[in-house]
């Protein structure tokens, strides 16, 4: 056996699923010579006693394929196992010398000794099945030894030969009883007449038989080796959309920063909206030394809040709610409330202190000094972050910094978080992730860990590898059509489509991506589009993405004004708000299933190098759910061109009519089959998200 | 670290390779933020207590690769070895500060503190050298300090700076012997003009300091994997030239079968073509029973020598000689005489058994009894190979047999065999041969291994991947463009080179492929060509391959008249004989180290179907050697085209003059440059064999 696949890593990486969704493995499955082989996908959850299994099917070139679907969050471990199957290799040996003619006498006789040995594997109803099977081919190869004429050589055919010779399935306990190797002379056909080369084949080829046979494989000719293993987590780490707020600019009284009571009623806005996680960046008290200004200038004016990410100050560090936002039991009222509206709430794992955190005077030996004694603040030269200093994770005392991180995450899972969203995971050792994810996994299963790093490829895999759930994505950046696809096609195409899940952001409090700060209305719904048809988990950072905020900081992909370092109040009621938009686009994803996962992501021809279009269909129910999306790239000028979509989607000849029923716009389409015009215009709507149905129906 | 290649079956198939070839190893080499990390391939020979090592270079995108030559015969280890720089991180930031104006004095103190490390890692002049620069560094770091000027955020710039600060090597060993924290206050310039940011720069990205700092990576941080096994035969293994004849159709006198004694004599004829290995289907004893006669005939007429593969008769088994070819001595001579020539004598292990083999008497529990207790024969069904029974390797006495095959190929190692030709190993246990060849390669090392395996893809890779130095492949039926193209591309391109040496046939006493049978004399050169020139290894079957017998048993790609079953005797005189193209050809593969190899092999474009081209370059030498090798697969008529190549190939700009002088013909062409025109009539010579130079000689 070689060639398995997906082997992320050696096998080492667990694939990622929730449950529902399916698991395919491939393998190579040869023996030497001539014999048949027979392969099978073996699974088990951790708390199951028992393997399930099923039958690898033949690809060609010894290549095999068996799939599963996992149904419970936990691990899995699937291994594959493969056998010679010495019944097949013997009835088309049978097939074979009767076809040219020659003595299968001792072929029968070989193999009423391999179905004996079957037998002796099996239990109940099969047990007295392949008895019966045993018994009716040691008849059939006497029957031969009794016919006299050559018929070895020269075996008469008959023309309508009784095709199926199954022996009956018998429950009776006394034929149960017979001995294994019958010698009841008493043929099941005129002794006189032996059987014809049909009724041969019919037998050795009998598909019950085998199925039987097979369940029962030969173990001493078996080879089993480990596949893979799986992690299922709940359906949210597969499926989400994210909102991002922060609780300071949620106030609706412009005189004073908002707090997560004001969060509280925020709710009702953003369940509205139809997001499923409710984001907030860090509600730690926030450190004085060394405050950021706005617009991350390095002297902050009286009045300024500072930065939610300079963690701590003598009102306490990262298990303490900042004064102004309330206390912890703020937290866990918001917490509760966000439930009653089908939200989660998430918090930042931020792993950083101000320099006026406790744990810098009470672990000073958890921070690295300079050569003068002074203790090192966070940089990336040339930039300096003064406000901010970093952990030493190789400390000598790492085991109790370590742990207390670990504490902290235990703490805000004790008022009701499951939800993390950590904060540039890629400047800490990844071997702490691995730990940290999976100390924190083993006592609490359902916490969903999403990974912050705009980093290269390689580190960013290996953080969805070291066990986080969801991952930031290149998506921000990638805004033409040959972009874009290859982009899908990586995530949804490759091994990463097996760990790396893809959260698709169209901004964040970092990044105003220059297409928003350029592209008007018709860019902020195209992207937004983009990020909810593309991927499963996809968020936002609102309200400026809704509000349409564009203006930069100069030079930079910040905003101008940014929230980090000042508080802002917002105008939900603002008549230009995109809010319906966010809104139809969520509910199209918790109407659809075929927009709950990727990996039946499909790119589809359009003739015009500003329009990108994809389907995606149901993973279950037989692909019966078809979403196009079709998103016109240019933020400028409308675009038009031909769709054509593949002719096995749906099964759709080329003349089939489809019903299309936008899912923004509620427009509905009639269309002739798979070739069909669009045109969008992105003053207008700059997406189609057509909901396809075959518009003859099955009774 | 991820993501190494060649990786074959996790890493646990050793990497093919003879001395002198290169092994190229990649990874994926990063670690979490912004550290840099270096990278070496580290490699050891069995033999040796010290590991070598070489740099890898960064390829982009995290990735790295490290080569290096292997140099002797035996097994050598390859590990990757990551560290972390934090010298080359240092200097970073160092030069980044300076250019953003900033301070650098608690970098430079910091700096010469990892000087330091690296100089407690040292020995000898590397340390000696060290402690100069650590000490070069802190008094940059001190002299900077006694500037009372705002140097640090707004640094004096020099026009014209010392770029080279490094000290001298010295082996003085009362400097050496001297403190490695030196506190000498003599600065090494004037104390009261602190150091440009130029000097800083200069010292900080001195070359030599990190050239040899890198020699002492602080192992703390260092992970070292395993990246590969290689495994080194001797040359032949991956460069020779095969010739198989049969011995008893050797007699010069066609009233008498041939002998050992008459190869002996046929030794100059073999030397004169220019083979390297000459292999001799089985000498032993031919069994009688159910003997095979002319064209496979199921019976024997009297006289019918019999098929040599039916092993074994009451004159001896596996480790005697048949009695009409000669004795072990005759052998032995045959070797000495051979080995004169330059050539080496290769045997067949055919691993079965006539039903009168000695064995099948002495050690009847070693084959497999049908169910009324006869032996079984060997039969792939429907066809049956009654003069020849297999073992049974899976007997519960295996390990007698298994150990007795061992002495078989123990015994003919004796009598001065360092070749194998295996006999369809795909129908004997993948196991047996790994176990097989290991246990004899640890006995005799310079054994090669040629597996007779024409069967799927995945069981002929395995099979390389079980040991055998050189596989039989599919060329023998790859005739189209195309076909040749793909199948050159998948051998040298893709893993297969690693681990799979093609050994090219264009006949064998089994197969008179179709393009023989038809395609005249022409045919014959061309497949002659492509074989010896596409792969480093490659065989023919004569003399019925250079004298051009064509016609094939009706319906069959086996001879008419096969040599199999009956004796023949050749007329080695015939005018028309390929003889004189066969010794160009091979003569051409001694002259020139870019035949050599099959890992140079690139194919160039010709716009024409029927015309195939390929250039191969010395690995060696800077590729100075280049041969391109054009053949017309059309046997009929003449095809001409435009060759284009490779515009790197030699460094060829497009109008550079070649001299290109035909290996087959002796014709010399002078072309201007990349492209050019050629016309091959497969009446004439169907090919052209060219070797390159630039005209334009350097002096």
């Amino acid at each position: 056996m070689s060639g398995i696949a997906p082997w992320i890593d050696g096998g080492q990486v667990p694939l990622k699923r929730v449950p529902g969704e399916p698991v395919s493995i491939r393998a190579d499955v040869f023996a030497d010579g001539h014999d048949l082989v027979a392969a099978a996908v073996r699974w088990r959850h951790q708390d199951d006693g028992e393997w399930s299994s099923t039958a690898m099917t033949a690809l060609g070139n010894d290549r095999f394929q068996g799939t599963f679907t996992v149904e419970r969050p936990g691990t899995y471990r699937v291994t594959i196992r493969a056998t010679i199957d010495r019944l097949a290799t013997w009835a088309r040996a049978v097939r074979a010398k009767l076809a040219a003619g020659q003595d299968v006498r001792l072929d029968l006789a070989e193999g009423a000794e391999l179905i004996s040995a079957a037998e002796s594997r099996a239990s109940g109803d099969d047990r007295t099945a392949l008895r019966q099977w045993h018994r009716a081919v040691s008849q059939m190869a006497e029957m031969l030894t009794y016919d006299t004429s050559p018929s070895g050589t020269s075996p008469p055919r008959s023309t309508s030969p009784p095709r199926s010779t199954s022996p009956p399935r018998s429950t009776d306990p006394a034929q149960s009883a017979s001995p294994a190797r019958s010698t009841d002379p008493a043929p099941r056909s005129a002794a006189c007449h032996p059987p014809t080369p049909d009724a041969v084949v019919g037998l050795v080829d009998d598909h019950e038989l085998h199925a039987v046979a097979a369940r029962y494989p030969d173990l001493e000719v078996a080879t089993t080796v480990d596949a893979a293993t799986v992690l299922v987590e709940r359906p949210l780490a597969g499926c989400c959309s994210w909102y991002e707020l922060f609780p300071r600019s949620a106030s609706p009284d412009p005189t004073r920063p908002g707090t997560l009571a004001d969060v509280v009623d925020r709710l009702p806005y953003v369940a509205g909206l139809g997001f499923d996680v409710l984001y907030l960046p860090p509600i730690h008290p926030i450190g004085t030394t060394n405050r950021k200004g706005r617009d991350n200038s390095p002297v902050a004016e009286p009045g300024d809040p500072g930065s939610p990410w300079a963690i701590g100050s003598p009102q306490g560090g990262h298990d303490a709610v900042h004064p102004e936002l309330g206390t912890v039991r703020d937290l866990r009222r918001l917490v509760d409330a966000a439930r009653e509206h089908g939200i989660e709430v998430a918090l930042d794992l931020a792993w950083q202190c101000s320099p006026d955190h406790p744990w810098v005077t009470e672990h000073p030996q958890w921070f690295r000094r300079r050569a003068d004694g002074s203790i090192a603040h966070a940089e990336n030269p040339p930039k300096r972050y003064e406000d901010v200093v970093p952990f030493d994770f190789e400390t000598d005392d790492w085991r109790s910094l370590w742990e207390a991180l670990a504490d902290v995450v235990r703490f805000w899972i004790a008022q009701g978080i499951g939800v993390f969203r950590v904060d540039n995971p890629h400047t800490k050792p990844l071997r702490f992730w691995e730990w940290l994810i999976a100390t924190v996994r083993s006592e609490a299963p359902e916490v969903i860990w999403l990974a912050e790093a705009f980093t290269r490829p390689r580190v960013m895999e290996h953080l969805a590898k070291a066990g986080f759930s969801q991952s930031y994505t290149y998506f921000t950046w990638r805004n033409a059509k040959w972009e874009i696809e290859q982009y899908l096609t990586e995530l949804t195409g490759t091994d990463l489509a097996e760990y790396f899940r893809p959260n698709f952001w169209p901004n964040t409090p970092d990044i105003l991506p220059e297409v928003l700060q350029v592209g008007g209305r018709g860019a902020f719904v195209a992207r937004l589009v983009l990020a909810a048809m593309a991927s499963a988990t996809y968020g936002i950072y609102g309200p400026v993405f809704e509000l349409q905020e564009h203006e930069p900081r100069p030079g930079a992909e910040e905003y101008a004004g940014s929230e980090k370092y000042e508080i802002r109040h917002w105008n939900l009621e603002d008549p230009t708000s995109l809010a319906p938009v966010v809104a139809r686009v969520n509910a199209a994803r918790r109407v659809h299933p075929a927009l709950r996962h990727n990996r039946t992501l499909r790119l589809q021809r359009v003739d015009n190098d500003y329009l990108v279009a994809f389907t995606k269909t149901a993973i279950t129910d037989d692909g019966a759910d078809v979403v196009l999306t079709v998103v016109n790239l240019d933020t400028r000028y409308p675009q038009s061109g031909w769709v054509d979509l593949d002719v096995d989607l749906l099964g759709l000849g080329p003349g089939t009519p489809l019903h299309a029923h936008d899912l923004l716009t509620d427009a509905r389409y009639e269309w002739n089959g798979p070739h069909n015009y669009v045109a969008l215009d992105p003053t207008v709507m700059p997406a189609h998200v057509l909901h396809l149905q075959r518009a003859v129906s099955h009774p």
